[in-house]
């Protein structure tokens, strides 16, 4: 399969990317790094990427920005943060790219634990994590052609839990290329519409 | 009880207004109609609403514009819809009102059944109907003073069914009336973080 990961020079999408090049071509994509780049917040940059990198099986993104902070002094602005980015980068990407995606192929996009177990200063996460399951939910009974789309929601990474580990106190990592596994479950298999939880 | 109703004067606010009317008093806010007037997608509007409405015990909110169209041909325009002005609408009353509700008081939101159950051209609803659900959740671990969120889900309302019918066929549609029911049980009732579905 010819494979594109957006998001492919993050903790998670280096992982997802190093399994799935075992098996499959991938074009790793980032807003800075990789084989092309992109502004997923802006769906004519994520047109051209796809203009320029042609027929694809799958697409696979593990991107997004979110506001952590207290919820009693959040901003619309700081709300808007999750929104934008990792609500709508992925929303974009898919927007964009159903036209591009071969028939049978797929999408797999990335939410989070936090959309089930919320934690402080966590809002903006776990509105952004549950939205992006009613995304795939509402997108996959449209999508045409077989075209499938699912979501992984991870646990906290092994690897992230020096950032946000006082966040996630009591909380099971796991490591980015068992979450990876995932990813593989989605692409490489023949589900539609489904949330891959990871480590919980 | 002194409650906010906003969005009084749609179908749903105003069953909800007059149950509540019978035993508290209700402050009945719109767009254009009602005692007074707010843009819910504009903070700074929710906030001068709160400054002239003074303390208040509850807040309801039965507003929301979203986008149905077919997903092959959805704008990212029109995927903001939804979210500008059902979710950040919202968002936005919590954000502005949490620091005028008295002690134990509460916020009342609404979604929709095509959170659980997505239909043909309604990706938008989905996706912002189950945001919804995860503010809910993440606010409701962050609220202090023992104020409380709920998030009514009710199915397609009976008064709607002109309009919307041929998006919910097979769906039982319920009265507004009946829908009501359930912003009485999270106004005066003890429960927060919790999702009352309504006719499903």
């Amino acid at each position: 399969m010819k494979i594109v990961v957006i998001g492919a020079s993050g903790t998670l999408g280096r992982a997802v990317s190093a399994e799935l090049k075992t098996r499959h071509q991938v074009i790793e994509v980032g807003a800075t790094h990789g084989d092309y780049h992109v502004d997923v917040t802006n769906l004519p940059s994520v047109e051209r990427l796809f203009h320029e990198v042609g027929k694809v099986d799958a697409v696979v993104t593990t991107i997004g920005k979110l506001h952590f902070g207290p919820f009693q002094e959040m901003t619309a602005d700081q709300f808007w943060i999750g929104l934008r980015d990792k609500l709508m980068g992925q929303v974009n990407v898919v927007l964009a790219a159903q036209h591009h995606v071969n028939d049978g192929g797929s999408f797999t996009l990335t939410s989070g634990i936090v959309g089930y177990e919320p934690i402080r200063e966590g809002v903006n996460a776990t509105t952004v994590n549950l939205a992006l399951e009613g995304f795939v939910r509402g997108a996959a009974i449209e999508l045409p052609r077989g075209l499938r789309i699912n979501l992984v929601s991870p646990t906290v990474l092994a690897e992230s839990m020096g950032v946000y580990g006082s966040y996630f106190r009591g909380f099971e990592p796991v490591t980015a290329q068992r979450a990876a596994q995932a990813y593989c479950r989605s692409v490489e298999g023949a589900q539609t519409g489904r949330v891959y939880h990871v480590g919980y």
